[in-house]
């Protein structure tokens, strides 16, 4: 085989069950994780089902499309396992017998007092030019076959199969054939902005990164009350590589100095645990339409036991008033989803829980509940500290689900900007 | 177009984010499910970056295989969302800005007090003699082209997006054009027992299924807490097909009487939610390693304000005893994770709610302060009522994430199974 490197890749998972409506492909997040590392970046990932016709035609398809086709399941022992045969037929190489494979299925079942089924003949049938890859957790063994300037790696669907399967390869072979060059990504979390916002202000800085050297790509992603900035990079030089994602996530942090809270991989409710930590602050929370949720997030870190103490979730205005002190006279001028309201009910659980901050949330979260006035997706958001008090009202968009999840994720972003004494959230703040 | 039917689908995720290491599309799972319930199967599906050659390449190639194309994502307003542009350059169709698009775009940002970005003009062009589908969700509309005689659908990414779109798109167009052959599926959610029980359980019954007409056809699945037993059928007689999956779900329900609780779709909570609201019950929760997302589920049913009065997270031990009555010498004696303690939060937030039913969770969600004789996974759940009180302590399997996932599902299952006087969870109990 020659010394073309290899450098796009395609993953095609083969097995009629993963075109159900409740399997998921989980087996491509680690191939790509392992082609990643050195440097292979994979193109696209496709699903097909246990069809000679689909699975020739998608495979012919990858091996003109990219250098390294990996295919996944299909190699059982079974009629409808065709990985071999289709991969065979499309390179046009004879399938035989190889009697050492035979044997060592055969001893495999014998080690375990059975006697090798004859269909399992079929697991030892190997193309002509093929490679060998040891299946130290199962009966079918990998193969490995260079064909021209490409290559095509066939793996097990069990997980506990390909995963060290796949690592061999990647930390040999592959490795040596991967041409050295690395791809390197850095994820970088920016909160309280539109994604149509990210885009406009990020969009000038990182439109200039496609025409130096290395290049930088991004991608735009949203989550929601959580836009994604993805950049990634490609070459042969490890520090050069870090250095050029670092001058970029500089020049984003520029552009977006309160809002980018994160770019080594960190969640908000980490970053601002380790701010609480730092401080050494405890928390407490008074959540109403977010049921529960913003509290749930922040204990989602290992280790919060430390710095949360306590939250309630006052559904009903008696809870308000009986544990949080919300004078019911309030309630009753204002309503419950009002700023006055949220004020009194995050001094109310910070004073009770003697805690160094606290955040109340209410709001309506619908889809019933909302008036002209309070339309659903407006929520009251209260950050106090025994110094200060800031309190906000927003318009989320979306469903339940989404209005609790972005008032949630505010919520404790509104935590973060207090402690860092940065400016409120801008994007869904109402007008 | 011709009348020829549509039978066979492909489906295409694009955006370079699917092909990181931390994303699955799970859209074409929906997709899948809206296609096989008006006969379209599903042949293969893939996922593509958001790159101009590997996109127009892919679509090619899934034009030329099977009769129905769906593409979903890669219709925001950024540069780097392509689907429309390449659809369009395949189809060798013409893209004009459609400005009454434009204008429901604007009016939409208007809405919010906010002036339309000029980018988002982008998501108002329109391949010739294409159909625009209505995104009541977001900005981005969806398309439907026929091409020949096959149909093409672009669907932006976004979940709740692309939902309602494709059921529409299903419920109208698509059904009008698809062959006649049905799919009918039933999905039953059981609780309380580990994947290899229910396997176990069911599978003599479930086995028998394949030799009788018409056949169904069953899968398994987990997700924390709750295994879901997937019945599929297939045939042209709608009322024959629901009368043998109904008759199969009875069978399923003699062997899973108590653990069996919903076979139409209902979750957990709108299910404890529906008996709670048929009492006329309040319920109260004091959760501490499950640190709000039991509270956060119960709330998660729309109207869920009617039957939950409030919560308590009571992380620290003085949260524990100043507001939940929990006596301090009961904690130093038993410690915060045992049954006495989580008996006396249940009471506790109960008599301070005055609510009919109340729950407590105490446990060890790791990966951190395990002993060996509390270890990580370790949880203490307790149920009461004025009448009675029960407790369990449970083992869980799990990192933290997952811990705290099966503590606040099992916990809510403890109220269902109070209510409906059924026995206790089987599989979780600490021997």
């Amino acid at each position: 085989m020659s010394g073309v490197p290899l450098r796009r890749a395609a993953i095609l998972a083969v097995g009629s069950e993963l075109l159900m409506t409740s399997r998921l492909d989980t087996n491509s997040l680690f191939i790509t994780n392992a082609l990643n590392s050195i440097g292979i970046e994979v193109v696209f990932k496709s699903v097909i089902g246990d069809d000679r016709g689909e699975l020739g035609d998608q495979f012919a398809h990858a091996l003109r499309r990219v250098d390294l086709v990996v295919l996944t399941g299909g190699l059982g022992p079974t009629d409808d396992d065709l990985t071999r045969e289709v991969v065979a037929e499309q390179l046009q190489r004879r399938l035989t017998e190889d009697v050492g494979i035979t044997e060592a299925i055969r001893k495999r079942f014998e080690s375990r007092g059975w006697k090798m089924p004859e269909i399992n003949r079929r697991q030892a049938m190997v193309p002509a030019g093929a490679t060998v890859v040891a299946n130290p957790n199962g009966t079918a063994p990998g193969l490995w076959i260079e064909h021209g300037e490409k290559g095509v790696l066939l793996v097990p669907g069990p997980p506990r199969e390909m995963k060290p399967m796949v690592e061999q390869m990647v930390s040999d072979r592959l490795r040596a054939r991967a041409g050295g060059v690395l791809l390197v990504r850095r994820v970088l979390k920016i909160a309280g902005r539109s994604e149509s916002r990210v885009e406009e202000i990020t969009q000038p800085v990182y439109g200039r990164w496609r025409e130096q050297q290395p290049p930088i790509e991004t991608t735009i992603l949203a989550v929601p009350g959580q836009i994604e900035l993805h950049l990634s990079a490609r070459g042969s030089d490890a520090r050069q590589l870090a250095a050029a994602l670092a001058a970029g996530i500089r020049q984003i942090a520029e552009v977006l100095p309160h809002d980018l809270f994160s770019d080594d991989g960190r969640s908000l409710e980490e970053v601002v645990g380790e701010l609480l930590r730092e401080r050494g602050w405890r928390i407490a929370l008074a959540e109403s339409c977010s049921g529960g949720l913003a509290t749930s997030r922040l204990t989602d870190v290992s280790g919060s036991s430390a710095y949360v103490d306590r939250s309630v979730v006052a559904y009903s205005n008696d809870a308000k008033t009986e544990w949080l002190g919300v004078d019911s006279e309030l309630i009753a001028v204002h309503g419950a989803v009002s700023e006055p309201v949220a004020e009194a009910m995050a001094v109310g659980v910070r004073e009770r829980a003697r805690v160094e901050v606290a955040v109340a949330i209410t709001g309506i979260a619908g889809p019933t509940g909302g008036t002209d006035a309070k339309p659903v997706g407006m929520v009251c958001i209260a950050v106090t500290t025994p110094q200060a008090t800031t309190v906000r009202t927003f318009k989320f968009p979306g469903n339940r689900e989404l209005v609790k999840t972005f008032a949630a994720f505010t919520a404790i972003d509104m935590v973060r900007r207090l402690l860092l004494d940065a400016p409120p959230n801008a994007d869904w703040i109402q007008k």
